[in-house]
């Protein structure tokens, strides 16, 4: 048996939302310590990496590994039904059923609402990807990413990053127009605000690497899960793109770099 | 002559936008006692009962029964020229023309706007629907029923509803899922609230019936009319779907059950 | 070398959204005393034409007359990347490159944000309109005239406008309904408002006219751009839609009415 309770269903709701563009169908690796994905996107440029620590949950118990294939449409259906602030058991019994059965509750109401989601045979393709470090690491508020990769969009199908010492420049070019987000070092934690809107970046060599904007904007979906996000960038090699889960897990988007994108416009 | 002044043209906009999915054109029954509207929708599934009394106007006079054809596509469009807080005067005289005059006033402003909207020649057919007693009786928040409905049209197109002693319960069947939503009698009333949220439940004989969702969708459009809904339904004959207007009325909606409507999915 | 400081980026987003519909290339003349525009729709039949003063901005050096051809497309996309409260520099040196640079400062922030756009050649065709004296000039609220124009597309293509001594009407009339609505004089000002929702009329000769509503609708698009617009009107001339800007220019549109629209309806 797998079940497990999240206080709020919403949490489960964003991540699905900000999943389904990329992935349509899921295999979700249930073991005692975390729920986990590993999946590619449709056309294999991108990865999802998504860990659900036990921890995450009030409640946990999986009895033994069982690995839960679902469609990401129909489970953002089942989500759909729940309320923000309903609660969200996920019940699973390899014995008696193909599926699984959310329950969402909300105490005030004298009602009890499950919906039952069909399982899917899928193949798990679960990929080792090495720690490793990184040229140049930026942490900054989501919520700037989002409107960085969308702002670039206007003139470019391409996002370039640069990062030295300096700082961290963002630039999308175009035929007809181009965009550039400039983020300097150095100056940052001075002002009277509470790092919240601190955009911090390690640098230990220089980068400067080009990557589809599209995706980028894709990945930009888990903004709503996490006040901050990390770049994790190295010359050559994929972008990891990593949004925190309630310091319970994480959702992480791979990202390999376009290769000869060297456009000029003056 | 014909006239009668609602205190907020909102009031008729809602009815008007609760109705027009289902019935293009609309035979209003004027009498000294109330204005009514019976019809039918193009498929000849549900109809739609309007009953709006003399007391829901601040004045209301109507020499001699009328009957007034009008398209709701242009009622609509009439009462979209009026902001809410706006008074309604509805105005038609039969000696001087085939149309009737909506005068929307705002007393801050200092302007009037008459729109004018012509009259068609409509079959009434008004069926005598015979008062009868129900096996099941809900009545509920409208909201709730309107979400239960939208939740349940995920995985189906079929609502399926069994009321016993033990509570009420809609459930929506598909190939790929399920949706059940179970409201329990007994305990309501004892939480702190003012009863607005409850679920009240008569239950004389159990039911078992499916309807069309799609249907049922429509239906709740009227949800932004009434805080409450209440559903009378008996085996084999169309369920009600009432919205009370003010004390002064009501919108009824009578479906037809769907026969043969037992999906599995286990 | 031109180089002009706009406090709000909002500010020039707004008069730019008030205009792309109607205008695609826009030939802007900036010379020491204002930034202006003129430019016929792609029909011919309105001409729109925006000054914005120098003392607008909050700093603004132009060394020598220039024309700055612009898409108005790619000008929304590149201030689309402003957010409402960032400044915006506009930067051009003709010496360097046949771009501008827009600059976008957030001070609250520590970034820098420049999105250039590729400059066009366009014929400017600046045509010398003849400051003269209208028969009917209304003053109204910019959110009343742009309710009004919207109201009469209900029902008519057609706007008619009709002022005597005693106030000014707005009529459109259709095949299946009309809307009319009345602003009456001399009952302006004595209620306890601030003047601003007031309608104020000067009349010196009666006028009958009619115009495309289509037009109208969209020169109501620079609502967002001022509390008040003037009506400037003479039969058989084109009528003026002023909207000031911040007491340092203005945004009007011309447009030339309609011949032969007596259209009835009883």
């Amino acid at each position: 048996m797998f079940e497990a309770k999240l206080v709020s269903a919403s949490t489960l709701k964003k991540i699905v939302e900000a999943m389904k563009d990329l992935v349509t169908d899921a295999p979700f690796d249930c073991n005692e310590n975390a729920m986990c994905l590993q999946a590619m996107d449709s056309s294999h440029v991108a990865l999802v990496s998504l860990r659900l620590d036990a921890g995450l949950f009030e409640t946990y118990r999986c009895d033994r590994t069982v690995n839960l294939g679902l469609s990401l449409a129909n489970l953002s259906k089942a989500l759909k039904c729940a309320n923000n602030d309903d609660s969200c058991m996920l019940h699973y019994n390899e014995d008696t059923a193909d599926n699984v059965t959310f329950t969402f509750v909300d105490p005030k109401k004298e009602k009890t609402q499950n919906v039952t989601v069909k399982l899917m045979d899928i193949d798990s393709e679960h990929l080792g990807i090495p720690d490793q470090s990184y040229a140049v690491v930026v942490e900054m508020p989501a919520s700037e990413f989002q409107k960085t990769c969308r702002d670039l969009t206007m003139f470019s199908d391409s996002l370039n990053i640069t990062a030295t010492k300096a700082g961290v420049v963002f630039t999308g070019k175009g035929d007809s127009g181009q965009s550039v987000v400039t983020y300097s070092t150095g100056t940052s934690g001075d002002a009277d605000d509470d790092g919240s809107n601190r955009v911090s970046i390690q640098v230990n060599e220089p980068v400067n690497v080009n990557f589809s904007i599209k995706y980028m904007n894709m990945f930009a979906k888990a903004t709503s899960l996490s006040e901050r996000v990390t770049l994790s960038i190295s010359n050559d090699v994929p972008v990891v793109v990593e949004y925190p889960i309630e310091d319970n897990g994480h959702l992480r988007y791979y990202l390999a770099p376009k290769i000869d994108e060297e456009e000029e416009m003056e």
